[in-house]
């Protein structure tokens, strides 16, 4: 069973998974993941009996588990965290740890290996985020679980380790500290203001426009203006939502043409880049709020991280955000 | 002049680095940086001209500025931070700004090109301990900077650009975010508990023995309870001091030999990873104080930081530091 434990002096918690261990020569540079070289894609249609029994398929008229699948979910076959068990939170001393319970979850986004989520049919990423909706409503009724990330990793050089496209959730039995201080630095400003600061930010945004990528009349695109990295990009419901999984139909189809066109623009000007994709929203089992407005941010793995960064928390952005939406502006492919 | 912008949802300064300007061609995969082809590295004896005028250097009676010296410090050619002129702190709708003010300088660790800091002699490395403490005690005089960071980028993975053995520091005119969660959250433990964490951490690692890599009367090497990474590692001084700089002749010295023994592990036992090394300490112009306690972390890049580290700043770490601990230990060379 995987342990979560704390570190007194950030507050901050780890996953120590201590099931996918690794000892030192594991971590040699890994060669690219290939499939080319004849391995077998375990998400593949044909393949189903090598992944665990899926939790979700969207499917016409096939059996479970079978082909026939437009999109798939199913448990990570090596979760950080694991479904069954209590969280046992205890001390050790002057540190604190409970068990690694959560769910980790891999949403196949396709059937078709070779295509990027950027490829895919409008059709097929609005599924993609109605998979994303539906897991969420789904495990929210788990009352242990706090939080739960909806996130892709595409490329190796993002974290990905599989090629054929899928992206991941991971339900937590706690809110992790960045989200919380989100959480409270937006309700700070609520109080101050009486207004969202995520609203406020889109009325300057749209006003300003040099920030802008892509505009409807449901979402807003725009390069935030600290940018940690190069082409970092968000997408913003224009309305007021605390919460992803609250969003309906004429949203969901509106944002799978809006994340479609984006992905596109950053393939293009970046040539097909790594990068990650998160979608930000509000604790699981807290009902709506004013202050915190959910949204996905994007971002391309273009620079390293490297000791300043760890060090501070501070980072050093050599593209000002105005040059990289005038760049996925002119790409056009609306 | 780089800018620094603050985001108004979590609070955190970002450097827009525009002097650096980056276009999105530049972003293709860089081949790793080489001398072996022939390049003139800077950072070697009798190119110091192709260098800006040094800050400080340690040598035996030769000029400023040229060969004979045993360790050179240098503005980097590329700072992302100015030393000239005013903050100019101001608003921009909801959003904040001022001016890049700050210092971004190199330490060049040797005249020997090939070397890594592990293969420095004790004498080099405690020469570099001293430029750290210089140019920190140089620095402080400017009052507009309220924290410094010193810190190593050790392989390309780790973000190292340039081959020849060398440090950073980097002097901010804020005092960073995470730092500041740090002092906090070391300062409520103070007042709850009248001890400081880090010496409360200290005993315990001690007694427990089970993430100890080396204990030296002065200092003390662990791998932290709820490490983010694989064989990251913390440099300890045992007795509470709040500043780095504050320093002596005794505990440079032994520190020295203590960073020598904790690189060569590390080194022998992962095969010469790419890493970074930073040291936490206190603010610049705060006076001494019994809550933070400074220190070495060192983080060897094996594993990719991905989406969810990224969206929750929880990490996932499969090594446990118990296991690491005894990896470290067992490889002896003390």
């Amino acid at each position: 069973m995987p342990e979560l434990r704390k570190d007194p002096v950030t507050d901050r918690w780890v996953i120590i998974a201590s099931e996918r261990s690794r000892r030192p020569t594991d971590f040699v540079r890994e060669p690219l993941p290939t499939t080319a070289s004849g391995r077998i894609c375990p998400f593949c249609p044909g393949n189903e009996s090598k992944t665990p029994p899926e939790v979700l398929a969207y499917r016409t008229g096939t059996a479970p588990n079978q082909k026939g699948w437009s999109l798939r979910v199913i448990p990570n076959k090596f979760p950080v965290l694991g479904i069954e068990g209590e969280l046992n939170r205890e001390g050790e001393g002057i540190f604190d740890k409970m068990q690694g319970i959560g769910a980790h979850e891999v949403i196949i986004e396709s059937p078709d290996h070779a295509l990027s989520t950027a490829e895919l049919s409008e059709k097929a990423i609005e599924q993609l985020i109605w998979a994303f909706r539906d897991r969420v409503r789904d495990l929210r009724n788990d009352k242990r679980l706090k939080y739960i990330l909806l996130f892709k990793n595409h490329g190796e050089p993002a974290g990905a380790t599989l090629e054929h496209t899928h992206s991941q959730l991971i339900a937590l039995p706690v809110v992790p500290k960045r989200v919380q201080e989100e959480l409270e630095v937006s309700e700070h400003y609520y109080k101050f203001k009486e207004r969202c600061v995520f609203c406020d930010m889109i009325r300057q945004e749209v006003k300003d426009g040099s920030r802008v990528v892509t505009e409807t009349d449901k979402f807003l695109v725009i390069e935030p203006y600290a940018a940690r990295f190069p082409f970092e990009t968000w997408i913003l419901p224009k309305k007021h939502a605390s919460h992803f999984e609250d969003l309906d139909q004429a949203h969901a189809q509106n944002l799978a043409w809006v994340m479609k066109s984006t992905l596109r623009k950053i393939e293009s000007v970046l040539e097909n880049p790594p990068y990650n994709f998160l979608i930000h929203t509000s604790p699981l089992q807290e009902s709506a709020n004013c202050y915190y407005h959910w949204h996905i941010e994007i971002i391309p793995k273009l620079t390293r991280v490297a000791g300043f960064e760890w060090g501070t928390g501070f980072y050093i952005n050599p593209t000002p955000p105005e040059e990289s939406a005038q760049f996925l502006r002119e790409a056009g492919l609306a």
